[in-house]
């Protein structure tokens, strides 16, 4: 491995998360090239803007390309897209790949490694859970609301030498990185929170964080949601710690109105990411031969209404 | 037991069910007195009508009240108010009771009998299902699109002769009525199809029959409560053979887009019976040592929906 790894990198998917975490990595100095549709022509023009409350990092001058072909060959692929445009990759990510070519996702929930991994082989996969509040403002520019850590790991088998070099670059960067022993581990324990809070959310009409708590029947129903899923985890030999439900709700409690990603999306229109938060948890659980009744109807009813929410 | 027996019947809750019910047994001639709010001027003016898609019956006369007091002790009392409104017959009956009236009930879900039992005494309570499509109309007007039959029987014990007769007089009525051994089982065996499919209907934004059963999800969810609904109810001495379950979910597809109550009082901004339907069945599965995931989950996100529904 060359001191200079990775010497080139190119974001897939530059929303929010792709945006923040590539455009760290160019505030560096990483010779960082993005993927952009929508806002290809703006910031081609102005840049990238991370603004958080009190100051913003404005990079002038970013790669801005429209098509992976432009970009070409590169040392690390973050894979930032929409998990419901995974489709998409098998004909974007191949311009991208020579031998060695990490694939970093930094999506929501399961599966992604998987397909990663089916599609341009499982050696290449490394995964990353984002902790970070951010919301696209202006074309070009990303707020950031609140904590930006990374969790990285191996897909499969021990951290190579490869992912330990990802953690020291984020880490240099400025985002607070820790190297994950089990990603998929990692991945439930935040779907303890996501299926259960990000799923009232929806199903519940609607209800931000502090609602879901203020409804005692809802608060005892997220509750029980997360020890099906901790249950699901444990029998899929990741093991989480029943109390991980109390912290987790104990937690929740200090984040206020917050209104989940899932919501967001759902009320604007845009695609919720069904499959990956409740979906594949779901298939996996009954797989598992879990009782996951919770997990069943909530995956359902959302469903259902992000899908009929989306018509016009 | 008299052969007049019951010589005055009253109708508490005058809605679709009371009304309709009601003014069968007046139309045959038995002597019915309706406690009415709303529509008691124009009840008394012009009378009932209950009208199907191709006759009427009109009653040009009937005993329209404003309050129990104004129609003293009966023989029979049709107790036909929403669930929701059960605290108010604490109030309401006792001006309609004598040493042996019988407390009819036709409401829906479960508890009902059980509350009229604990406040009047358990011996006067009998128990219908009403199988009807109903709904109010102009004043003083019920719209009956279908079906009518009674399910009759005593809440506790071996059935009695009072209520053989009460059998008899709806049968000379034109009601299609059969007395039930054990009225409790008929009451499970109606919460089979009504927790999930009026469940669903609320909480699967606003779905109608059809349009659970054209979504796998849904329709899978909905068997799978129904299995729920009735391991909870044999758990509890009400065995519910589990063929039933598809039974209900073939039977359901000869509905079409029908609209179960429960969806219409939702999006008309009415109470839904939320602790009849949902609330006390999932309490008794509780209790009697069911996991019923999908019970808790339905429940808690129709009674959350419901109540922020009412809201202006």
């Amino acid at each position: 491995m060359s001191s200079t790894f990775p010497s080139k990198i190119a974001v897939v998917g530059s929303g929010a998360v792709g945006s923040f975490y590539g455009g760290k990595l160019a505030h560096l100095g990483c010779d960082v090239h993005f993927l952009l549709r929508r806002d290809l022509e703006t910031v081609r023009k102005n840049g990238l803007t991370l603004r958080t409350e009190h100051d913003a990092i404005h990079l002038p001058r970013v790669n801005a390309h429209g098509s992976t072909e432009d970009i070409g060959p590169c040392d690390v692929v973050i894979v930032a897209v929409k998990t419901t445009a995974n489709r998409d990759l098998e004909t974007l990510l191949p311009p991208l790949l020579r031998e060695g070519t990490v694939l970093l996702t930094l999506q929501n929930g399961l599966g992604n490694e998987e397909f990663l991994a089916e599609h341009f082989g499982v050696e290449r996969v490394v995964g990353g859970l984002c902790f970070v509040c951010l919301n696209r403002g202006e074309p070009g520019e990303i707020l950031h609301f609140g904590h930006g850590s990374l969790s990285i790991g191996e897909f499969r088998g021990p951290p190579q030498a490869r992912t330990q070099t990802l953690v020291e670059i984020f880490r240099q960067a400025g985002v607070e990185t820790r190297l994950v022993e089990n990603l998929i581990t990692e991945r439930w324990r935040k779907l303890v929170w996501n299926i259960p809070f990000n799923g009232l959310a929806i199903a519940a009409g609607k209800a931000a964080v502090d609602a879901v708590l203020a409804d005692q029947g809802l608060r005892t129903l997220a509750r029980n949601l997360m020890s099906e899923v901790i249950a699901a985890a444990g029998k899929l030999g990741h093991f989480i710690p029943p109390e991980f439900g109390d912290e987790q709700i104990a937690r929740s409690f200090e984040m206020g109105a917050y209104r989940p990603s899932s919501l967001i999306d759902y009320e604007a229109g845009r695609e919720v990411e069904v499959e990956a938060i409740w979906g594949e948890p779901y298939r996996r659980a009954v797989r598992g031969g879990v009782d996951c009744g919770r997990m069943e109807t909530i995956y359902h009813l959302v469903k259902r209404l992000a899908a009929t929410g989306l018509k016009p």
